[in-house]
């Protein structure tokens, strides 16, 4: 892998706007290029929040990962391999927290009114498995996805790579708070795909994680920034310019307490406790490789490590949760080892695409990795 | 982070020189640092294997996260939140596949003769959880750790900084095995520490992987080695020099069935079956912050992060299992978030420093870290 973002400031403009171009160049492909699945994002009016769903309405078998100390799922049980649902009609990241898990209740209208679902006795139940992420740092936390942004994100959905970056479930999300919102940047919605013979792996992560954005080579591309603002002028010191680094910060003993305080709580707040919800990393892979249950759980299992690779640090606090669908339209089972590589490199490729692909918000105002860049 | 490895040769001796030692050059500190917690190593007669113990005799609270699709445990039911035991009087990490569990009799038995365990009744039942990793491909698969060796391991722990490299649990432990043993490089058995404020984190890990062992740049340190035993001439390429790059080489196709027939398995080998139970990174963070069940259980789910960083990739036949001990001699809860960084650092420290301390075996022929940055 090409190196994305020079470890020290490049001298000449030409060489600055060369750099620039390739470390926000994006990964190629998206989730879409899995025959059989769709992406429609849905915005709620009113302030930067949205959702976006991952149709498979004719089915696919799922699994999923919850892998975070602070998850918000809806319909995540049924995935056990143990238990008796074995497809799901559509999948739903959304933002604004708990309350958003009613917008799943509009992509099951939508779903049940197409005549998709389960057949039980007379009526077919659609199964949509969700997730959430806390995004009510960001304008009127009063203003959540619903049950009519979830419809809305369906009617929206085609088998095209999806709009990336600032859009539906990435459009209230953010990274780089371990220091307080105020020094946060913003995070977003991203799709990448590999491919290895005749199977096909894609990823749609929202990105939401209280720790940094990583590239390719471990500098950071969004994340907590400098007090001062400043660019870094610490050549080679791994945080990537004008940013803290917020790994090497914690292992500095600059604590979190800080970032609550920052974040508006008062000084007595449990350390442990009171991040928790306000972060999240969530995400789909899916294939068309034929995989059972328990296949589609390992694979949603093996998709954390590129989360692992792009996110750092990953707290108790992010709920993250991944999961995996697999359509069977290749027609072949892969390998499970080449499958648990695809889904590690979709998924970090698809965190990194989500924040090279964001652009600011201006209230509050929060930079992206792009304005970062440029400085 | 300094970068250890060069992306391309040095072209002066004097320059591959520094460099060698720059990439050989372990992180600093040990699980040893955390007080109260002793190591000790064992080897078993005839061929390279052995066990690594971690006695906490005076007992730490203790949590797992078995990660992988192919673990071998004992003892981990117990530890789960929810259940009755609070504490372990030692954990072990053995060579040896299942067979090895044995070796956790020994260390059982060594702690009741010195009076230690949980008082249940009339008798002290020392509590002694333990993993396994598979080094049957090295020497005579019929000689493997028993209950002498881990009573050996007892005998030798104290507290000053254990062996790293080719010692213990680390002794028959090989990464880089998807294209087979042949071409792998030994693994090992690393440790580390960092410290923040009052608390230290401590790594002890036995390297065993699949996959490659990446460096602080995402270079292979040790790992699957090119057919044509050459240097890389790919500068940069992020596989370094002499190695495949495993990641890569899955993406482009290469599928792990042609490393199930270099390993001796015949052609009809089921592909998600056959590399069970062959690998698994196993270890231990230890720390002297005050943490109970849960909280340790969530250390060691954290930890794993530092695992995906050090490792790629991690695969469904990799056993993947940390534990997580607290003596809580540091008197002070710490940060939750603070903890999980360092916990996930100290496990990519401990990874790398286990396969660059490792020396080459004769028999079979497997070159180290250090002979591969030497060529």
């Amino acid at each position: 892998m090409s190196e994305r973002l020079p470890t020290r400031p490049a001298t000449g403009q030409a060489a600055d706007t060369a750099a620039i171009s390739s470390a926000l160049a994006l990964d190629p492909g998206a989730i879409t290029d899995v025959q059989g699945i769709a992406v429609g994002h849905a915005a709620a009016a009113g302030r930067p929040t949205g959702c976006t769903v991952v149709l498979c309405p004719a089915g696919a078998v799922a699994g999923v990962a919850v892998r975070g100390g602070a998850p918000g799922t809806r319909e995540t049980d049924l995935l056990r391999p143990e238990n008796t649902v074995q497809q799901v009609h559509a999948v739903l990241l959304t933002g604004g927290s708990a309350f958003g898990l009613d917008a799943a209740g509009g992509v099951m209208r939508w779903l049940e009114e197409q005549g998709y679902g389960l057949p039980v006795g007379p009526a077919r139940v659609p199964i949509v498995p969700a997730a959430v992420l806390f995004d009510l740092w960001v304008g009127d936390a009063r203003i959540r996805p619903d049950a009519v942004t979830g419809y809305a994100a369906c009617i929206a959905a085609g088998p095209a790579p999806p709009a990336q970056g600032s859009h539906g479930a990435g459009l209230g999300a953010t990274v780089g708070k371990l220091f307080g919102v105020a020094r946060a940047c913003r995070g977003g919605i991203g799709t990448a795909s590999v491919r290895v013979g005749a199977i096909t792996m894609g990823a749609l992560v929202a990105v939401n994680a209280i720790g940094d954005v990583l590239d390719e080579r471990g500098e950071v591309l969004a994340g907590a920034r400098r007090e001062d603002g400043e660019r870094s002028q610490r050549a080679g010191s791994g945080s990537g310019p004008g940013f803290v680094g917020a790994q090497a910060a914690l292992l500095r003993g600059e604590l979190p307490m800080q970032a609550l305080r920052a974040m508006g709580h008062g000084g007595d707040v449990a350390a442990s406790g009171a991040l928790a919800g306000t972060a999240t990393t969530i995400g789909i892979v899916a294939t068309d490789a034929v995989l059972d249950k328990a296949g589609a759980t390992q694979i949603a299992a093996l998709a954390h490590h590129g989360l692992s690779r792009a996110v750092q640090p990953v707290t108790a606090n992010d709920g993250d949760t991944l999961f995996a669908l697999a359509t069977g339209g290749a027609g072949i089972a892969g390998d499970r080892t080449t499958l648990g590589a695809m889904a590690a490199e979709a998924v970090a490729r698809a965190i990194r695409n989500a924040v090279r692909a964001a652009v600011a918000l201006r209230e509050p105002p929060l930079p992206a990795a792009q304005d970062m860049a440029r400085r």
